[in-house]
């Protein structure tokens, strides 16, 4: 296709959307969850077809040579698509935040003046390998009362066709507007600037990937783009830390997953208890084999256990047994240390120290800020939201984990009798 | 300068207004009111100087042969300067959003879970002539918590300059942080450039002024922009309207203030009322000789008071004395035209019909929506806020009226006692 072919037919898409978009503003929630039960329903019927479309991504990512770990990521069996069904039914149950009232106030006039929460509109959602993002996106987008564009990667194109065929066909059967989830059917490079200049037709794009592809959506789009960067995580513990606490949670934190995003990857430690605590926590990460990073003071205290950190590691997020460690003077200099190399993502403190405590937490410039808890609570399921569609760090509109209030606008409704100024 | 050279000054003063950021974050209200007092008082200080400033700009736009309206947009005398001194004043008595708490609950395993309004860090605004908005949209910022980096017009140089040294200089003498205002000194177009490219340290650019210059920042922006677009606000006279209600609304919202945002642009009305509402709204436009562009029902019923509308007509936000007018069949009629030509700003329906009301506020997808209210309201003094940073027309993080709230961003506190996965 030229580019031009590709342009006319994703702005058909879009169009088509924005109708679905407004007809999905105004769907009940009991509508709304019927259509997502026979969508769960569609996708279980259609699970053998799913299974089959998957085998021509998997060979076809076998012979482009994909990894092991990417051809896993890929892969879809019977009891993957009914995991996927299971995760919609859930979505149906969660509370459908559209309607709510934020605020409410009366003008001096007299009029009533109402905030009320409603749908954001249309999301672009541009993705890479996993399959089940086209329904677990999509999904989440329609509870919440929005349309979606979905362009996934070139490895999973056969999957994403049929699940999000079996959504749509499903979905229809129950009143799902038409064009209110729709998948770009190519995956030519030049969809994604195109979606990336429609800011007349999508109000939102989510990108969920790798670095490199958040990084092309941010440097093309002309519409908001709610972004999921790194975790860079830091526990410190501080001088008045309960240090067998301390180390429990830096275990935990660590080892427990460190291949996501809310997993630790440096560690500060202040001076006055170094000492004592490197050893002790070393005992338990000796379990997992974590290697560590450590500055001079780490480096004297643990001797041959850890080598010597660089410049670098304070800003790599490892996702990997691998830790970086750095002796502070003051819980100043932890806060300086986090606000330079975080990502703003998920910071902890170890104190018995409550002062000490508000001070980190209200200092340190991070989504989630915790005390005495492992930053592995960062996560929607974890904070009760049900569902996830990703952890924004980003400052505006949705920061911390995003799940169905985040993918909402509100609206003023004003109500008078012949009010003017 | 060369771009290097420019970008360097500038990279330099995103660095210094994060660090400023991290010490506003933590400021005290009273302190951030005793900041505000000093700088309000400073600003009276140098009333002369920057009156001897803007004379500087005056004499350029004269020579750049500038219209008189730039010009007079353009223009500070002392009781301006008082003016901006005392809006400055009014700010610091509003209420401080930062620190309120928005949501609190327990995690499961017994761990508060706490969600608390921060500051959004720093704010770049990139501005035209009016060089009020100096000061106020720093001093928004800084009572919000949040650093500012300020990028005004060549035409308002001198004035601007003048304007930010004594805010700066008078903020310092109560405690502002270094940085925390400021104005980049010269107006190179590079740094548009630069600034939106500077996401490392921007978190958030609003731009006010034109669409041109919006368009410029929405393409080169790599982080998030508020955009304050165009208000094209309709009036919908329904069939079961009270048409003398309707006439002093429509009227209202057309003549009271053409020139501004939410001024009505479009009316619709109801083929059952039209000949009746028609005249006898004419009448009251009169006074003010509005230009009226109707469709073919429109020019039958009101002949050579009215003109021939066209296509380009109901995508145009006039801002002034001219008004197009549709004459349609049904509130779904209405509601169509409104979401496919409005621009999501303000829209307005006259009816006695709640349920029709309730369709109508429901199914139009904008900021402000009106059940028998002139659309002049959308404001954020009318709405209560006590000031305003101007009316977004985005869907993502502010919609509406923009304030204090709407310039500020949240954190997750979580509280626990050695609490892991």
């Amino acid at each position: 296709m030229t580019p031009e072919e590709i342009k006319e037919q994703i702005y058909a898409m879009g169009e088509q959307a924005r109708k679905a978009a407004l007809k999905l503003a105004v769907l009940s929630a009991d509508k709304k969850n019927e259509i997502l039960l026979a969508m769960s329903q569609a996708l279980r019927s259609a699970s053998a077809k799913i299974v089959s479309a998957n085998a021509l991504d998997i060979t076809a990512g076998e012979e482009k040579g994909l990894g092991s770990a990417l051809l896993d990521r890929l892969r879809l069996d019977e009891a993957r698509v009914d995991a996927i069904a299971t995760s919609i039914e859930k979505v149906a149950k969660l509370h459908d935040p559209v309607g709510e009232q934020l605020s409410q106030w009366q003008h001096p006039q007299g009029m009533e003046i109402e905030q009320v929460r409603v749908p954001i509109g249309v999301i672009g959602i541009i993705y890479e390998s996993r399959p089940n993002v086209t329904s677990d996106a999509a999904v989440l987008c329609l509870k919440s009362g929005n349309a979606t564009i979905l362009r996934g990667g070139s490895e999973a194109i056969h999957s994403n066709r049929a699940i999000a065929e079996a959504l749509q066909s499903g979905g229809e059967t129950a009143g799902l507007p038409e064009g209110a989830i729709q998948l770009i059917p190519f995956t030519d490079r030049e969809s994604v600037k195109v979606m990336a200049g429609m800011d007349k037709w999508l109000d939102l794009i989510i990108p969920r990937g790798g670095k490199g592809l958040i990084e092309t959506v941010v440097s093309l789009a002309r519409m908001p783009v709610i972004k999921h960067y790194d975790g860079i995580c830091h526990t410190y513990v501080d001088s008045e830390a309960n240090l067998s606490m301390a180390a429990k949670i830096v275990h935990n934190a660590k080892t427990h997953k460190p291949s996501v995003c809310n997993a630790l990857e440096t560690l500060l430690i202040h001076s006055s208890v170094a000492e004592e605590f490197l050893p002790q926590l070393v005992t338990l990460l000796d379990e997992n084999a974590v290697e560590i990073r450590g500055d001079n003071t780490v480096l004297k205290i643990l001797g041959d256990r850890a080598q010597a950190v660089i410049e670098e590691d304070w800003e790599t997020e490892y996702l990997d047994y691998i830790m970086s460690v750095k002796v502070v003077n003051s819980v100043e200099n932890a806060i300086t240390h986090i606000n330079t190399y975080g990502s703003g993502h998920s910071d902890c403190i170890v104190t018995e120290n409550q002062e000490t405590a508000q001070q980190f937490l209200t200092t340190v410039d991070a989504a989630c800020v915790y005390h005495n808890v492992s930053t592995r609570f960062s996560d929607g399921e974890e904070f009760g939201f049900g569902a996830e569609i990703g952890i924004s760090t980003d400052k505006l509109h949705a920061r911390g984990p995003m799940a169905l209030k985040e993918l909402t606008s509100y609206q003023y409704r004003i109500r008078g009798n012949g009010d003017i100024r």
